[in-house]
């Protein structure tokens, strides 16, 4: 299996409404190094698993809702507790919507996506599925 | 899948009685940054894999009797070549039976986890397995 | 020289409300990895520039008002702008005083204190002075 | 699962002569921080994925003839596009050889091979496959 | 003294001509991870050293002539071994020129610069000058 | 000021008797990632602060007598703690004294010399001097 990851970012505030998130119940924020890694079995006919300049753009582009945003003020995020994992799955949905509509080339070929988001320097949270 | 990994660190002392570990026979040691990644299939209904700061917690307790040692004195290592790749199955035994008795919430939501030792800038280990 | 430097991390809140910062204008946030680094001509009798692990905890408490909080609402930010830059000057301020009171050992020691703050894996930003 | 994983590095120009690859058609150049990870089910009896002297030995053996080369100029890379992710998967074929061959230790103990470059701080790529 | 430091890449091709490169002599490249750190010692009334998104933009904009280049086709390069430090020194020259020039801001506050570059994982090399 | 910096490590034991190092006190180890960084005001003819090969030999030489060692059975080391900061100043002395005496070219050229240890992800030290 092959796989290209690209790496992007974004600093968001947010608020974690329940007592498990203790100190982080209240407003705070994070920056959320970003990267995605998509995957294939086989190269194209220009040995890529996807174009970088692409993936790139498409990652940009996908997280651009979020960038400098209150999550708490993000309709679609109303009522979800906007923690790490769940904005992994959320960037997921975007980009693998993208793919399936051939923003990231011959949609036959990206595989899997996996999504990795590093809040601090000692933890970081990922989702992979199918595309 | 959903992973989530938390980092924590241990300096050790030991020696790897062989002749195959060449120059690191002798009694020498070792800086590990330890990775703990907890996987599972779907986020509670607070959007976690995992409470962060139990994980962190879990880590650092399982580490503990690790820390600042030297483990040629450890009994329980007694015989056994204490290499990154053993220490890690070592410290995945301890983490994945912490989750399998509910430390670190429902035992039924974990599947999967991986210990990442980090041994320099150019070499890591890791075992992963299922809880 | 000699100089010891620790880590430690932080995640706020915060908006920066002048046509300058643009995106950054409205209520967004951060994740800083801060660096305290402890300079000084000699070392002690012990060999230390000062006990890492009271830096470490004297770092800690330094950030204990910081964290998790949005900083619009700390009163002493009140009519500030907390950017990256002006958050090193205020934990050097925080720490350098800790050092001068002899929290961090003998108060003639340490000559010189530098406060990083990593916003990002693409920016960062310091604040150098003598204690 | 258990994986041992070493790095090296190669730096290196070359074309990519398509109009997919936009700004670097023409001849530029990468330095690839390569990472080649190695899997097994069980470790020996001295408690090792693979002797990690080996394996960097292997690793720096194995980009030898990509080390400071022109990669249009290597015959074996004739009328093939160098991508990223096309070297993984030759530095994994290199490396495989040398597995099978029991160029690191017993040729049944490893199953899988992962070849890592990493080409700038925001993009990297890599092949896994069976050995 | 507060500093502001951002980051960008290139990736080039050059040739280093003379015995002393050794294996480097033949046309080879680089990814050189670029830090451009600018000094002050004073905030300006907004709480910034430089404005970051103007500094960033400055630097991916003296970075341009270099991007995806075979250094030894570069007219001004003609005769010079174009070396990490020697790379520095350049990337120096046009930033500080933007500077003097108002670019980033008022030419009378920013009083130093720092341009880095990172050639490998192992190795990397830096100038600083007054602006 | 041009810089050059080379990276390598160490893995050694040691132990700290002294109350002030709480649980450091009895036999542990640490990895060591060793940066050397050689200060210069100008370049020479060929572009260089130093030769990168010779420096990183030259590193590489210097942390020999340190490499898989159990510190505490050096004998220069007798009755000394052999703190981060205190190996720092020791090979700077080991690689200043090779500077002086022509190992690293010209000896009047290299001016100062900073040598910086990373004890762990969150832990570091350096001594700074002329040559």
């Amino acid at each position: 299996m092959f796989a290209v990851e690209v790496r992007d970012h974004i600093m968001i505030a947010h608020s974690l409404p329940s007592p498990t998130f203790g100190p982080a119940q209240g407003m705070h924020g994070a920056t959320f190094t970003v990267d995605a890694a998509f995957f294939t079995e086989a190269l194209d006919d220009e040995g890529l698993v996807v174009d970088m300049g692409l993936a790139t753009e498409a990652l940009s582009n996908a997280l651009l809702p979020l960038k400098y945003k209150n999550l708490d003020e993000v309709p679609e995020f109303k009522g979800k507790f906007t923690t790490t994992e769940f904005l992994c799955q959320h960037i997921f949905a975007t980009l693998a919507d993208v793919a399936r509509k051939g923003g990231l080339g011959d949609p036959a070929r990206l595989k899997r996506l996996r999504i990795t988001l590093h809040e601090s320097h000692v933890a970081r949270a990922w989702y992979e599925g199918e595309i």
